[in-house]
Parts: C-alpha cells; sequence; structure tokens
C-alpha cells in the first residue's frame, strides 16, 4: 500500500486552489446552477475542467445567476492537482467553452478560499432600454421600457435603498432566509442616451433584490410610486408594496469582493 | 376605362414616401442587400412591409452593410399607397420583425427622398475588444485583440486619416468606382476598460474602407505600423500598405446624414 499512501501524500502537496473570472452571456442557459435536463453555466465550465485536468472537479460559484442573467465576473473556484500552469487555465478552458462563456483569469488562491463563503460583497447592474421602439442590439441584454422614465426621482429614489435595511419588501415572496437585513453601499444611476444603468454595490443580496429594486425604480420612473415613499416601502417589509420584479436579461453581476 | 384612370390619379395623390430609421444585429444575417438562398435585412423588411400594406414595395437602404455589420441607424425609405398612419410603421413592422431587427421610427419624406443618393455623409463605429481572453458578452459585436494596443499611437495615427484624400490604399482589392477621392470630417477614438471605439464620419465611404482603417489603427498599436507612416500609406494609394481588413462582427453604421 506504500504507494498509494504516497500518491495521496503528494497529490495534497500538490494541490491547488483555482480562482475563476467568468463573463457570460446568460441568453442560451437555464442559470449557472447545475440543473438535470437544463444546460447550465457550471455545468459547461465543470466538463471543461474535467476535460483539460481529466479530474472529476466540483466548481463552486459565487452567485447562482438565474436564467436569462449576465455576468462580467462571475467568482468560481475548484481544486486540482493537475499540473497546468495556474495563468493557463482561462486561455485553455476559452478553447473547450462555447464562446458566449468566457473565463477572463485563472489565478491560485489559498486552500481556504470559497467563491460564495469568502465573499464580502457584490456589485450588479441592471441596465434598462428607455425608448419608443425596442432595441435589436439590446434585445437579451436590458430591460424595454417604452413610456419616457423619469430620471431625476428615479435618483432621487435610489438614495433611500443606500444603508443597512431589512429588505423583506425586496425579496422573491416564498423565499426563507435566516435575516432579511442586508447593507447596500452604493447605489448609482447613469443615463446615456437611451440606455439607464443601475449599479448596486452591496454586502449580500436576498433572492431577486436587485430585480425588485429596478423594478421600484422604473415604478418610480413611471410616477406609479412616488420617490419619497421608499423608505415607507421598505419599513413595511411587504413586497406587495413595492416594484414588480425587472426581467431577468437585464442584469449583469458585474463584480465579487473578497 | 374611367375607373382604372381615376384610382391611378388617386393612387399618386395619396402616395407617401416613408423613411425608416433601422437598427440591427447583422450576426444572423447575410448583410443587407438582398440574396438568393440567403437571409438579408432588406428582404425581412420588405417582405414585413408587404405584409402590412398588401402592397409590393420596393425599400431602398442607404448603406449595403456586408454579412455580420451591425447597424444603429440604417435608413430605408419605400413609397406606399397605403392609409396606414406614418408614424405606425415603426411599431407595426416591429411586431412582425424577428427581435434582432428593430426599426425605430418611420417618418413621411419628400416623394424625391431617396435614402442612397440624397444622403450627404455617414457616422460608422469600429469596436475593438483588447483584452487577454476573449469577451462573451461581445462575442458577435467586436474585434478582439489579446495583445496591448497602444492608444497613444493610434490616436496620433487616427489624426493623418481626417480631410480629403484619395483612399485607393484603404479600398477592397478589386473594388470599382469612379473615384476613390473621399473626405473623412472627423475620427475618434475612444478607450473605456478593454472596449476601445474608433468613430469616423465621412462624406461617402469606398468597399470595406472603415474596416481597413480600423486594421490599420490596429497595426499602428501593435507596433507593425508607425503612425507617422499613415500620410504615405495614403499617397501611395497601394493596398499592399495599409493594415488587414479588420472583421466585420466589430463595425456598426451609426447614422446617415441628409
Amino acid at each position: 500500500m506504500r504507494k498509494t499512501q504516497d500518491t495521496k501524500v503528494e497529490m495534497e502537496l500538490k494541490m491547488r486552489n483555482i480562482k475563476l473570472t467568468i463573463e457570460y452571456d446568460g441568453t442560451n442557459y437555464h442559470g449557472w446552477q447545475s440543473q438535470i435536463n437544463a444546460k447550465s453555466i457550471q455545468d459547461e465550465i465543470t466538463l471543461a475542467i474535467n476535460k483539460l485536468t481529466g479530474e472529476d472537479c466540483k466548481l463552486i460559484g459565487a452567485s447562482r445567476t438565474d436564467l436569462g442573467v449576465h455576468a462580467f465576473g462571475q467568482i468560481a473556484n475548484f481544486m486540482t492537482a493537475s499540473t497546468i500552469p495556474t495563468e493557463k487555465f482561462a486561455f485553455a478552458l476559452n478553447t473547450i467553452l462555447a464562446r458566449d462563456i468566457s473565463v477572463k483569469m485563472s489565478e491560485e488562491v489559498s486552500l481556504d478560499f470559497h467563491s460564495r463563503y469568502s465573499s464580502i460583497g457584490k456589485k450588479y447592474k441592471y441596465i434598462i432600454y428607455n425608448s419608443r421602439q425596442p432595441s435589436a442590439l439590446m434585445r437579451n441584454r436590458a430591460w424595454h421600457i417604452h413610456q419616457k422614465l423619469d430620471m431625476s426621482d428615479m435618483l432621487n429614489a435610489s438614495k433611500f435603498f443606500i444603508g443597512t435595511h431589512d429588505f423583506s419588501a425586496f425579496k422573491a415572496a416564498g423565499s426563507s432566509t435566516k435575516s432579511s437585513v442586508r447593507t447596500i453601499s452604493d447605489i448609482s444611476l447613469v443615463s446615456n442616451d437611451e440606455l439607464i444603468q443601475i449599479e448596486v454595490i452591496g454586502d449580500g443580496f436576498l433572492y431577486n433584490m436587485v430585480r425588485i429594486i429596478a423594478g421600484t425604480l422604473v415604478y418610480v420612473g413611471l410616477q406609479k410610486i412616488d420617490y419619497n415613499d421608499i423608505t415607507s416601502i421598505i419599513e413595511s417589509k411587504d413586497r406587495k408594496k413595492s416594484g414588480k420584479t425587472a426581467p431577468a436579461q437585464g442584469l449583469y453581476l458585474v463584480e465579487v469582493y473578497y
């Protein structure tokens, strides 16, 4: 049994934890999370790593983005005993993956790094296309609102989200988490021609939270909700008081903080 | 024959020339121009107009964009005797067209307006994605250059294109036009993270001219061409002296001027 033990020790010694930064167009996938009978981004990357290393890899993602949601900077990590140089993983995986998934960077991190649990915050972006007619180029990448939105009211409304609040009014009905208290450290709204981009930075997000915030800001822009009522909507903890859930295709996971 | 004549006169009286502003994602089409056995944007829109009006329309486009080239503001016009209100065409056509073509506006113009011949200039944009790894979200929408480009050299080079020149060195080999003299009134280069956007405004463009200018600027950015040599390359009128033709997917027709 000598040989087996040696090999095991050697394997542990050369075990590396690889962190991937991943961009994807979520249009053609059923979200990040591995699923039976549906193409997921997690499965596509896991299969590519397995093919490359010959190992059976377990890929941990920072955020379980939903069907249709995109990412500029999803983070995932996996352990490997392979001898492939760390920085080569990005290039090698991209030669295997479909072109709508791209590994932007591969880095070695400490063995206790965990994409989800080590995260201390995230930045999301939500894109609205505000124009009479829809956009061909943004068709799967933004929420088309054909009525003119009042940017000034939306800007005023956005400020009320900043801070530590119980965001129960901004989580999907039926989603269960121990606490609904989250801290939003910053929200910015930028409009450029027909595009309105909402960026939200927080320590964590409840299920659908960014999409419900985006939907609520759109209701403010449409004068369906008064921007002075945002605080009382938050305090109500009532999902029925906030705006509709904005569609998935406008949402982008931009960055995960560690 | 009385009735027929009356109808003809009436038809002419109510004949309108409709100008469409069109955005499209060129990825899934064999260019603007109608083709046998291949899907073209011109054909898709013509069929949609025919379906809407019941007439046999002749659609004239301002620019024959190639396979894979996109547009934010292609212009096309057609004559109609239908009673559909002018401003309703955009909305009605979008209900028929696939989502990768969108009519942004429909306006009535004078009967002698011709999308191509009335045009006095155009603005094109070329997008380069300059990063080690490719972009998933820009995969069909930019030219991926993985070596670092020298923006300062590219900016210096771009200035030499401005003015009235014989652009023979910047037209596709074999393309025949009476004159190769064109005026570029402005070129701007903007870089934003990994994206480099080149905007070119001119009175007219030779076949592949913007793509060869983009390819030449990339060669400058890679130090394959010295920016001080641009003038002598233009003066040489020799296609072999300029850079490669940049791929179609990075090119966008932004605006047509009248």
